[in-house]
């Protein structure tokens, strides 16, 4: 019998299956710098212990999306090894802040399955659930996969399609432990603006571009421990590129944001997400944001915006999403739409 | 109006204007792993916590360049952003060493101005101070830029140029607090040559040379949050190649000279320097160094070097700066000028 | 007099001499986020500091090829700057687990030495122990390496050669105080396989390839602050490509093993190994393992397995290691002799 993991196949899901992955891992400060070496990162408070003291937050953070894909990371072997395409995310919720000497583990529950009508594939649909070493809940998303048969003539299962809400509800957001904006330092943050100066409707042209390299994206998927193939063995790539790993867009995307957005300090929850197309080395992404809702009050001076940010491949300045075809416009990579906290 | 930051232009600047820099940033220990892994150093005060402690240091420091390019990464956005060309730098002195856990915020003031002739741009002088969350003063400098004026048209002010130091007096040196280089293990710190050995005129070919990659002069900038595009966005270079920061060569360049002088252990002060010509990825990066002069008793055991810093493109064994007609030599990338502590 | 370092000719070494080996250096959490993101490792013990204690260990250890790496690199300046090749490496053994904080010195004695037959060369072979802060051993290892003659008419050394044993015995290797497997959770550490699953004689195919970029393999290399100039510096190759340090090929083929072998957690001695190959940036590299012995027993809970590791240039599914005429198999990087310690 092989020794290596060959991934779970469509028929190998059963709704209700609870899967505990793998190696655990501890956050440390030296992955505060290597992401700060790969993203063009400033958001104040997870760049300043001093900052995030300053609102409130008893020990430094590191930025949430490193809690979000080192959680995320630890479900690729057993849910997307075999996967055909990432579908979608949906209801996810920042719990508590990541900090340094947190270990986080990550177990998922299958709560949807459906066979695709070729019969080669179906779609997988998991709710995961990061935890930190005392047990608490760090982390919670869903995400939906459409994964590879192994064999296609196995009997297709009960199709269980589960109802995901289109956006976390406002209520529903939970605000870090102590955080206060009442004697938000705009000065120190980089930018003056406060969530009544965000319209909704409002989009903002970041303006600054990256331009991709095969190194970064590697280095910053294998730092999440994420081990799909496409991203760093060329030779099984039709095109002989790496693909870039989605996760690694947004943070791109995310941190491309603080120019119009430095305000937009911690991300509370990811309501869904699309990648739309595929990046590789030597494109060069830009970002932009477009104000989806905005909420008072949900913590001492912080407010809730929410926003759609988008990359894309060579800039956008008219700030298309889509085609007059309902179509995702040429060039769009990443479509997200999440919430975040803001002075108020 | 635009959310996002368009940087300040010429007529931006008055003397004796304040700018508080935005994002605070505290340095950890994944800084000093990250810098290892992008800069070939081997100095044994930031290497080792251990002979660190054996020369009177209280914590374990990272190295001062570091600091530096932190600090001034903070002023990109509201000093350079619109900048042509970074003209110069002096009087920076390192008043104390930066230790993992400190969180670094800058501030300049704008101490000249002067608008070129064309009436296109001018020379903007600030005295830049980054403080520690003590509010101490752990390094202060001067530079001037040359900054585009955003209408032409504009009035001139009225010109102001400050005068600066040729090079930092070797009695406003600051020695890091307990420093003692009575007891110095030279074995431990590589090479046998202490002050005396060391003559005013002499010259050192440092010999090795390392081929610049994009990823590692990016993930450097972008560790010190220095937004300047024309590092990362090849979409804006009209040839299509990425400039590396300045501040990539000058620490490059620092690493390459442990070969030679590895017993000049810490940075006190920084006379001056320029940028002589661009650096790309594929260019392989040489150092020279020639002592300028030698001051001795600055501390118990401890001396001073004032050293010139050369980094050139492709190695230039006979160490020429300038050519017959006064100008650079083709190949000089970095001119610094800068006092080292080294055991007397 | 020149100032830099010349390293040490065949003439210089004598049997019996003690070299210190200048900058000890100094392990932080920087260096494990480092090491995590240039290779795709996800052994659980250096992952997670629960699962650490879990197993026993007092505090977290990074990988043992952290320590391996840097204390060996401390070797290069004084033994293999002037090296035409590195033949091999024996009876290396961890003597225990390097932690954060901990400082790293190596000294080597020489051991044996033996003029070539040419006159121009001649083989050095030394003993090398890195010690911490407290003096304590952390590893020792033998290796021998071909160093160029500075002066061919330099008279030949009598020929000593020492006696190296082919491998570690079992009831020499060192386990880290503590560990015990007893109640060790393999669902954690990602596989089931325990030592009695693992048979000698057999093969296991890791499956995953990583195409290496010239950026993380100098990053790496530098990390461990190894100087040899034909990794960094490509205008001193022939074919203007930089080679790969060896070492760069035994982390990445040890971190692709966790597919197979992911309870393999801790590296306990290294018994011998070859780099058949140069390898380069482009390259994709896959590796396989055979089992060579297995002993129960080693600590409660703890087995040891011997293994080799094969790293290959392209997949070999057949794991050929020698062609018919004995030869390394084309393709093959890497021939690596280890015992680990697993779950018995």
């Amino acid at each position: 019998m092989s020794k290596t993991n060959p991934g779970n196949f469509f028929e190998d899901f059963q709704v209700g299956q609870v899967i505990e992955h793998a190696t655990p891992r501890t956050v440390t400060d030296g992955d505060r710098a290597a992401y700060g070496s790969i993203y063009p990162t400033r958001f104040a408070v997870p760049s300043s212990a001093v900052f995030a003291a300053s609102v409130g937050l008893e020990r430094h953070p590191v930025e949430e999306l490193i809690g979000f894909h080192i959680a995320f990371g630890k479900t690729v072997p057993d849910v997307s090894l075999n996967a055909v395409a990432n579908l979608g995310y949906a209801e996810c919720r920042f719990h508590q802040p990541v900090v340094p000497g947190d270990t986080l583990s990550t177990k998922s529950e299958v709560i949807g399955l459906k066979q695709n009508s070729n019969g080669k594939s179906g779609v997988v649909y998991v709710r995961s659930t990061a935890t930190n070493q005392r047990g608490e809940v760090a982390i919670e998303w869903a995400r939906w996969v459409m994964v590879h048969k192994r064999d296609q003539d196995a009997a297709a299962p009960e199709a269980v399609v589960p109802e995901l809400a289109k956006a976390v509800d406002a209520e529903d957001l939970i605000v870090p432990k102590g955080l206060n904006f009442s004697a938000y330092d705009f000065t120190a943050a980089g930018e003056p603006h406060r969530l009544a100066d965000y319209e909704v409707g409002e989009k903002i042209d970041h303006v600054d571009g990256v331009t991709l390299t095969d190194s970064e994206h590697q280095q910053a998927t294998r730092l999440w421990q994420n081990t799909a193939k496409v991203h760093f063995n060329s030779e099984v790539r039709p095109d002989g590129r790496n693909l870039v790993y989605g996760g690694h867009i947004i943070s791109l995307a995310r941190a491309l944001s603080f120019n119009g957005l430095a305000n937009a300090q911690l991300i509370a929850a990811i309501n869904g997400g699309a990648h739309t197309a595929p990046a590789h080395a030597g494109d060069t992404v830009y970002a932009w944001s477009e104000v989806l809702d905005r909420v008072e009050d949900v913590a001492p001076g912080v407010g809730a915006l929410r926003l759609r940010l988008v990359a894309t491949k060579g800039r956008d300045e008219s700030m298309t999403l889509r085609g007059d075809d309902g179509k995702y416009a040429p060039g769009v990579l990443l479509d997200l739409d999440y919430w975040a906290l803001i002075p108020a």
